[in-house]
This record gives C-alpha cells, sequence and structure tokens, in this order.
C-alpha cells in the first residue's frame, strides 16, 4: 500500500464514489444488487488504500464488458461439490460478483462441517482479495482468498511470464484487537507500485523486474518491452524460488483444481490486449477458504490468544528509523478509518477517466 | 536445498541409516512402529538434500528425549473435531511420529467430507514439511504441512526475534509428470545454510540476517550474537512484510488454532537453551492439511491439466547460463533418485556425533 497522490488530489466521500459505481455497473446491464455488490467490493480497495485496484479499474471493468468478455448478468452456479467443497462457474460474471457468491458457499460449508473449499472457473478480477477474506471473518470464521491472473511474472530462471501476481490473503479474526490480515501479491512489488514510480519517472529497486533476456532491472518501463515482474525473493539468492512457487500454488488451487486457464493463458485485464491462444480452461480462477474457528477450539480461547499473539507483536522493540513493528492488516485498516472520515483522493488521470465514462454511458458524475 | 559436502565425505546406504536410526529411537523407548515412522519420516530430509534436519538432527531429538522435553510413548489424541477439522494433542511426543498420526487424520476426514484440516499442539519438531505433505499425495490428494518452531527471525522493523523459519509444504499430484512440492521456510534463507557459510567461512549475501540492533549484516554467525534471520523479502523494500506475514500465518495456523505455543514461547529444539518463560500453550504447533483432488473435479481432468501447467512451465525459455527451468520439487526428487542409488554422504562433524551417540547408548553403527 502507498500513497503516491500529490497533497493537492481532489477528494471525494465515498458514498458519493459508490452511487457513482452503482449507477455504472447497473448501466452496463448489472442487476441492482448485483451492481451493489460489485461496487462495494471493487472501492473497498479504495478506501484500504490500495489505488491501483480500486475505481481507478472502473473504466477496465465496462470494457471487458463491451468487448463481449464480461457478462453483467451471469447465472453463477455450483457444478461439483462435496460437504466441504465446491467448485463454481462464474458463467463469465464480474469476478466482483462471482466472488463473494463463491466466498459465501465456503462460508455455509464452514458452518455445517468446520471449513468450506470453493474453486471458482469462469470468472474475471475479483478486486482485492482481502475484501472477499474479510467476509469470514464477519462469522468467527478465518477466510483465505486468492487467484490468478494474466501473466507478468517469470518464474525463476525464466525469460517467460507465465504468472499473474497472484495474491493470497488470509484473515483472522481477533478479541479485542482488529483482525490480523495478509494480504499480498506473490511478486516482491505489485505492478501498481510499478505505476508509481512510472509516474513519478523513477528508477524501480533492484529485484522487481527484469528486462527481455531475463537480465536483472532497474527500468520501471520495463514491462512494456518484454520484461516481467520477479517472484517475491527477486533473485535465487533471495528466495525468488519460494516467491515462485507460492504464485504457483495460487494458480493451481484457483485454475488447475477449477477448470479455468491457468499460467501463461489467463485472459488478460485491458480489453484491447488479444486473448491468448490455445486456451485451456474458461476464464480466469479464484480459490476461497473459510475455517470456522470453533471448529478447532473455543472461540473465546482462540480470540484470547490472537489478542495475545497480536500484542506481543506489536510491543516488539522497533529498528531505528521505525516507530513501530506492525500487524499485517494494520496500515489498510488505519487508511479505511481516515478515508471514510475524510474522503478518498483520486489521481488526475483517474478523474480524466471517469469524466469521459460516465459522459459516454450518460450518467451524472461528481468528477 | 544445497550441497556442502566435500567431495570426500562418507558415504553411507540409506538401509544403514535407517536401520541404524530406528535403533536410536527404540532404545530410548519408543515402540517399534514409531521408532521406523520417526526414522523414515527423519531420513526423508537426506535423501532429499535438506541435510540440516536430517540424520544430523537424529543427537538433538535423543537430547530432547533425555531432557525429559520429548515423550517416547505419547498417548497422542484427538481433543477436538468437526466432519473436516480436528484438534490433536500430540502429547510431548516426537513430531516425527505425531505429524504422521495428524496427517492421517487428515487424510480420512478428506475421504469422507472432501478436506481434511489438523492443527496440533503440544508436539516436538517433525524433520520436513514436505515428507508430510506427500503422504496425501499417495492419495490422489493435495497436501499441505506447516509447522512453528522457536524464533529466530525478526518481522519487518523488528529488533526482537519473534518467529521461527515458520516453513509451508504444499505438494500436488500430477499424472504422467512426478507431484509438485512447494516447500519453503518463510524466510530468505534457512538457518541451515547459515551452518554452511560458517563452515566455510563466508559471509551472507545481503538480505538474510540483522544484527542485534536490527542493522542489516552479511555475519553469518550474526544469530549468536542477538542477530536474528529475516523474512522472505529480506528488508521491506523488497517485501519483507509478505514473508513476515506468510510466517506469521503459519504460526497462528499451528499454534493460536491448537493451543500450542506460539511467537516468542516457542520450544527451542537444542535441549541445552532454557525454555521460554509465561508460556501461553503446549509444546510446538503444526497444521496439516488434505484435499480430495475428485473433491473439486475428475482425478484424470485435473491431472491431464496438472501434466500440461508442469510441461509449459519446464518449456521455459530460459535465462542466459541457466540450463532450465524448474518446478518445484524437482532438485529434491532428483537427489532422492540419486542417494537412493548412491548413498548418502555425511559430513564427518556429523559421523563424530553419531559414533558419540552409539556408542553412549551401545548401539552398534556402521561409521
Amino acid at each position: 500500500m502507498e500513497n503516491a497522490l500529490p497533497a493537492s488530489a481532489a477528494v471525494f466521500p465515498y458514498d458519493r464514489l459508490l452511487s457513482f459505481t452503482i449507477a455504472i455497473f447497473r448501466k452496463i446491464g448489472c442487476p441492482e444488487s448485483d451492481a451493489l455488490t460489485a461496487a462495494t467490493a471493487l472501492l473497498s480497495a479504495d478506501l484500504r488504500g490500495i489505488d491501483s485496484h480500486g475505481i481507478a479499474r472502473l473504466i477496465g471493468y465496462v470494457r471487458l464488458k463491451e468487448a463481449g468478455r464480461a457478462n453483467p448478468q451471469p447465472r453463477i452456479r455450483i457444478v461439483h461439490e462435496t460437504p466441504s467443497t465446491a467448485v463454481v462457474d462464474g458463467d463469465s460474471g464480474l469476478g466482483l460478483v462471482v466472488a463473494p457468491f463463491a466466498m459465501q458457499i465456503a462460508i455455509e460449508k464452514a458452518e455445517k462441517v468446520g471449513t468450506g473449499w470453493v474453486s471458482v472457473q469462469n470468472s474475471n478480477h475479483f478486486g482485492i482479495a482481502g475484501y472477499h477474506a474479510l467476509k469470514a471473518v464477519e462469522k468467527d470464521m478465518i477466510g483465505i482468498a486468492m487467484t490468478n491472473a494474466s501473466a507478468l511474472v517469470a518464474p525463476t530462471f525464466s525469460i517467460e511470464r507465465l504468472l499473474g501476481t497472484n495474491p493470497i490473503c488470509v484473515a483472522v479474526p481477533a478479541g479485542e484487537e482488529p483482525p490480523f490480515v495478509a494480504d499480498l501479491a506473490t511478486t516482491t512489488a505489485a505492478n501498481g507500485k510499478l505505476e508509481i514510480l512510472q509516474r513519478k519517472k523513477e528508477a524501480a529497486p533492484p529485484g522487481w523486474i527484469q528486462d527481455s533476456e531475463g537480465r536483472p532491472s532497474t527500468d520501471a518501463h520495463a514491462l512494456k518491452t518484454g520484461g516481467a515482474l520477479l517472484p517475491l525473493g527477486g533473485d535465487r539468492e533471495h528466495g525468488s524460488h519460494k516467491g515462485y512457487a507460492l504464485g504457483a500454488v495460487v494458480d493451481i488451487f484457483s485454475a488447475v483444481l477449477s477448470g479455468a486457464n491457468y499460467g501463461p493463458w489467463v485472459p488478460p485485464f485491458p480489453a484491447y490486449v488479444p486473448m491468448p491462444t490455445g486456451m485451456p480452461g474458461k476464464g480466469i480462477g479464484h480459490f476461497f477458504g473459510a475455517m470456522r474457528i470453533d471448529a478447532f477450539r473455543p472461540g473465546e480461547d482462540f480470540k484470547f490468544h490472537m489478542d495475545k499473539w497480536i500484542r506481543r507483536f506489536r510491543e516488539a522493540r522497533p529498528v531505528a528509523g521505525q516507530e513501530r513493528v506492525l500487524i499485517p492488516g494494520d496500515p489498510e485498516r488505519e487508511m479505511e478509518a481516515q478515508r471514510r472520515a475524510n474522503g478518498i483522493p483520486l489521481h488526475e488521470d483517474v478523474l480524466s477517466d471517469l469524466r469521459g465514462l460516465a459522459e459516454k454511458l450518460g450518467i451524472d458524475h461528481p468528477f
């Protein structure tokens, strides 16, 4: 999470952005309840400070619909199940709608048999993993969410891009403390951070990217000339084979298990990018899990110890120059509180996109 | 995995090491079947080339028993369960025995309801995660194994060591191809790699360790003077907050969920290190999962696509100076084939320990 907006950026109340986003989703054909679901999931990224995945991508979702790649009125359904598992077919719907449906199935299975695990085929991008995982936390469950994505990442020793940034989120309820939320792309840095460097015309740190021949690079634009993002670790000596393995696990759980596309065949988010040839599955894939806390130990015991865990880590002695040790989820939660109170800043490029989109679709807008 | 042994190292057939290890476990009081189970799990590390976790640690397990910290005749039992979950109390047994018991419960639950998830309290070190996860693969299931360990790792921005190297293994069956096995410590480098540098009197690469004030260090001995291993990523700019989050998830799943010790309270492996004070749980914790492939899609479909996934990645164009792109699990499997055929090399320090141990316990030895 990184706030790269100039201090002078225009700021909008959450509710106005929500109404606007709902109106856009309605306009492209989403039923009313789906439009609300999608808008809420999408804007959770803006609230939590993950600006690259929020309203900045609204125009991208509209383009997917216009290109016939996203179905605004999907018949989402379970195609296979056991007491603790299901495979969901998203019928090419927006991932922002398909993912909440699938996570709900995982939660319902956990209510019955302790845990629920759902792999999803035939979906599209679902926004941020954290939003979906936190749905389980509301029910006193541990929530897990992951998704594959189009290939921008080169495995260790590979020139070719074969994996997406494939994020994993694990969200864990606590008692008096706020939940623990680990939400991470399996790359050294997410693409959004490169975009920030591009706008600032700065170089990327070593370990983030490689060039078109697989050599280490600091060119923040290297992806446009055949380069690739690097798995978490950066290079072999620093454990990039581990980041590669984690990204691969996300791909396998999300797509090989469900029947979605995987590896280099995952459909791209930008609708102007041609689809890969020889696609082995349907759409993109996600994977969700819900584990009821009291399927392991009484909820109050778990929460007592989770609070103790969080407090011990939060009280750790910080290194010079740092105020404190953070608990995963702290920065995003603090950002959400601030932005709910003070509004969400939007970059001029995003505003310009949104104005154009609103005018094209004939929607009132606050920009 | 790194083979740091001199070419002249003495080499021993697997079967001889197995008989010897069984004899040692029998001598410290393990029942016959447990001794076989423990020896097989322990030596799987030597076969797979993870020399730091194999027979080199046998003397450490014996010392745990002698110190009264490991129980050679545990009554391992389920203390809580639902159709898809269980908590197992290891009764202070060897993790090498407790873990196979718990993984078997996960597999049996998966047979009935699709998946099985078992969190374990009151255990000891279990060897390598990969051995346990692969038990599920034998049953056409995805296997997951993780464990916490005593604190050697500083979270991002922390001077204090609060996490173990907390490994995660995910093993996935394929069809004609061998299984995919991601088995990784959630640190930049495992402690075993530091030990190799210490023997060679070499410096550690930047990003592996910090000194007692939390400053980056290249001193391979820094852990002995209050330093710490670093989470995968190395520093904040290279994503160490992600490695920290993953290590934390392992700790929470293994111990907060089960009632074991967590964070800085996890008991140390060396029996001469005093136990932490104010321990909040019992022993160390593990977490296991088993997911039946056909709980998601027909096994033959999954295997067809898993083979396709593996082949596509294996055929990726490698960077200059590298022969090929590896699939997670390739190096360990190749090492196992070679060592089963040619024997297992042991370092002179390990031989000397084993001779001393054998003589002390009055056991015949091949060293």
